[in-house]
């Protein structure tokens, strides 16, 4: 049988651990996938990190990670439409296709969704089993790097599409990667003007970089003032990616009336918010849960073909067994996405 | 000068005045109209009471009150369609005409809004001057209680239609007036099924007499427990009236995945809420201020002639000098709607 | 082998057989329904009557039919969640489950459908095979008839979720089955006013009856006067179940400036119409087909258990034998809905 | 009394005349602008050619043209926040405030509009007369062309934002200057893919300089056959701005499964399209009519702030007294917007 080398959470508490284990083997509905490229999640860091979340949700062992490109080196006998040698990414959410979301065009908020790398053996490895109904297919010839960022992208694509965002005032709050592919996607949307905020310096830069016509730093200056100078009135939209109430905050206030945010960012526990703001306000707010399955992928491959670039986000590369690194470079902040090459 | 009876805040401090005042000029572009019935708001209440808002907000002496039927008896020189004789209500915002969100149809969030019976002289009088383009005719034979209590019709059809009601499971958290309007909307609307809550045993009576399917004590039963037997994978909608962070937080649990609430009842302080929630279950929030105008108006005035019936949520009546009887009938909570005939 | 009794187009032509042939074999993800009621949609009559696109499209033999409610007698070892004894009726569009459409919620336009009783054997017989994702169960002891008419309704109920009714005018040009479930849809919903509109007496009768309040002789009056007359400005909504051009060039002069008509009915050839009164007056059209996978089905349960009532829109029951007296009196419009009894 | 200099139509027939006449007096409620920059619409070109429209809806003497930028210089004595020297142009339909229309949000179509240069005194002359809501200020040091524009600007964004262009496949047919704002627009919101078509040379090649990726002949190439090879499924959204039913039914024939177009273009006649496809493709139809007031000015003053770059839609400039030319240059089709300075 052969083996491969992979990122394994062997057992609770932190770390990981590089281990050879077998090659998984596929389903009739399954396919095999060389990993290429991996890319690291801030869940992965969690879990990294072993925080309460994952010591509740994670049942070690598990092969962790759940963003990649690779190449299908195996197909399922039920499975069509994938044939060896494709180059993929695929959606991580495996969804149960019977409850009332699944038939209802709402497969992201399934009742019963196993997350890859999280529920299932994961992609940080050289070899990963995907259903094939989550397989996405990439043009030949793409950037694997951006294939591998394809499930975060479309988190910022899911924030972003509750909004049209031509001729708008945009805030984005937190510049990590997410919230870094909001402001490419609101630039080539012809948003009118986007105001981001990060306490972290080198996302404040990564910001400008994507197309932030402000930055603000969250911990200093006071978002609420930029945008009243930039816009008059306040915002249109608030694209909230920082999990910090205190930015949420600043952000909806820094909203126009009849403004809306989408809320993306966890922030672990309960938030205390002007809810009278909101109404006297006539804000509206959407929660934003994974990507819609698989809208979101098509308005994502339309983007990226009609000249949407963001690889400015992606910062860094490292090598399956510098995982540690790569691991605590993020904890620090210094970066913006990730890669692991297996 | 002719005189007439009316209901003042003569100054800062608890309480109302009987006086009698001139009866009020009108300019070119408003009408006098003759009160036949008042209506009293919850903030009418408020003033009463002087609670810190109202200390914040009036400038005594004024007369307030701003729900009303009545008939035009005199009609400024540059008004055109209304005329004398004429059984109207009205609009209270008044609004600029010339800001942002005038000149975009949202007059109802106007940056520069003056409300009848608070920046204004209200009617809680004889006679009132209103601007013509805040009436709103009444076809001739209306129901002149049903006439008066337009405004918090308006709120209500404008926290419901939000949503589309057809074959919805709807909460209704908050059964003061606005919420048993909301009731017997949903009611009207085609909704399946709708669960109301409230504290007060009288109003709960009354939910159930405007259609509500289950009415759950605030106070001593699970909301979230009715809601989850009753549809299985919880509530489509709620509409919350209270005002009450703990109704807020057991309406929200009670929703299911994908479903989306109106927010309407004032909070008065900051409100702790678990926004993770309504983001991992891609929940909708929608702040609602006042009415469409005049989307909502039209929308009630059709739904009233298509066989809406909010009658049962009028329950009392009073002469305009019982006014302090009424108020403290609404400050113990066992009434729905309150008249005040001049 | 067992044998049963099934209506089949055996050959090229007018008519359908009565034949005995074997009960059909099920897949693995697949059930064996043993139908109860069946009901004949338009498309069987166009069968039976063997038009141009039937001989354009069948493939005889086939066994004809679509519309059905039935026990579930056997089930395929993949399926899970039916069982057998399970009352149930289906969707019967098969889709593709990879196409564009089928992963962005809209199986209803799949680009590889196959249609139950069109493309495939149907359940105009004693048993049928039911694909398992298409099968939907129905509460013990629900109304076999109602069950067996899910199909066309659900059309009736894509067509009117287009518009939210709640105090809408609405037209219904076209009162066969589907139009008369969108009478009693509107009704349902709170619209404020109905105007149904058939040249056919007896379905005019029956338009009355499931709640319109003006029926307009399509072929001897003005729809557009009665409107006008009814709404001043012209109806909100039409929905448009006719296949006339002359109905619906009527509709859509009778429709307010901003309205909205569903178009349903088909038309066999090109339509003259005046798109400058469209564009002038900014009508929205929106075409309409089969019904949504599965959210319409989701709401069609959720406006039953809450009190839609369609019965009398089902007029008549025949034995499967008596299928030709069925499709008579079908040709001669003298009916609602027909059942047919295996 | 002061004269200026005007081009009028002075009786029923073809042409127009460069006349004196006096400066005409403002109301209370207007003000007086020097005209700066007037472009000429299709709608001056036949009132120039005299057509049939014009012959019934013109009653001369009137001076025409409603597009312009100019300065006030004069202010009536009831307005607001309007003063002397302010860069403006405006709406040109005057709309009356108080029909089922302008009461919610929908004065673009009011019952009892009358347009500027139509049923009232326009701009191709020195000086004229504007109701004060409907002047929209410039801001100091715009491009007086580009403000001039913002009519027709605003019919193309009020086409364009029926739909979130982003990522979208598009397709305009019609290349006049409304048909090349709306390629511009496109651009500008992120579209994947712009197709544009018209029979016209000099129009594909402006088509091609504001950012159509393929530009076809109408009139000898195949619309459909290029979407196709394009996209694949046919292109989301349709642009109809042309008024030929041959391009409006090719370019319906191009929309995929589920697509939507806006119509704009006037067709003169009844047109004959195949409805049947639009019912079994399942699309949306949306006519399209003036500006959304004064939702589509705000839109269209964010995205020109934000980048949007329409000036090489804007190709020539004449003098008023080279009226004649202007007008034939614009009859021969080889222009895209032509300016007038008085």
């Amino acid at each position: 049988m052969a083996l491969m080398r992979a990122l394994q959470k062997r057992s609770a508490g932190p770390g990981l651990e590089l281990c050879e284990v077998d090659v998984p083997k596929i389903g009739p509905n399954q396919v095999l996938v060389k990993i290429e490229v991996a890319a690291i999640c801030g869940t992965d860091l969690h879990i990294y990190n072993w925080d309460t979340w994952s010591a509740n949700r994670l049942h070690p062992p598990v092969i962790i990670g759940h963003e990649f490109a690779g190449r299908i080196v195996q197909v399922g006998k039920n499975v069509t439409g994938l044939t060896e040698g494709m180059l993929v990414t695929a959606e991580g959410h495996f969804t149960c296709g019977r409850c009332y979301y699944c038939r209802t065009g709402q497969g992201h908020i399934c009742d019963d969704v196993k997350i890859l790398g999280v529920d299932t053996d994961g992609i940080f490895a050289e070899y990963a089993v995907i259903d094939a109904g989550n397989v996405w297919p990439l043009p030949e010839g793409f950037d694997p790097g951006v294939g591998a960022v394809h499930d975060p992208l479309g988190n910022a694509f899911h924030a972003a599409s509750a909004h049209c965002l031509l001729g708008k005032s945009v805030i984005v709050t937190g510049c990590g990667p997410i919230g870094l592919f909001c402001i490419a996607i609101a630039r080539h949307s012809g948003a009118k003007l986007i105001i981001a905020s990060d306490t972290n310096e080198y996302r404040r830069n990564l910001a400008r970089q994507v197309g932030a016509d402000y930055v603000v730093n969250g911990g200093d200056e006071e978002l609420e003032t930029v945008v009243r100078e930039a816009t008059g009135i306040g915002a249109d939209v608030l694209l909230e990616m920082s999990g910090s109430s205190r930015a949420l905050r600043s952000g909806l206030r820094a909203l126009r009336k009849g403004g809306a945010a989408s809320l993306l960012g966890i922030f672990s526990d309960d938030v205390s918010i002007d809810l009278d703001a909101v109404i006297f306000k006539q804000l509206t707010l959407y929660g934003i849960n994974g990507r819609r399955m698989f809208d979101t992928w098509y308005q994502m491959k339309a983007a990226l073909e009609g000249g949407l670039d963001i690889r400015p986000v992606i910062t860094h590369k490292f090598k399956l067994e510098e995982y540690a690194e790569a691991m605590e470079l993020m904890n620090s902040g210094r970066c913006g996405k990730v890669l692991l090459i297996p």
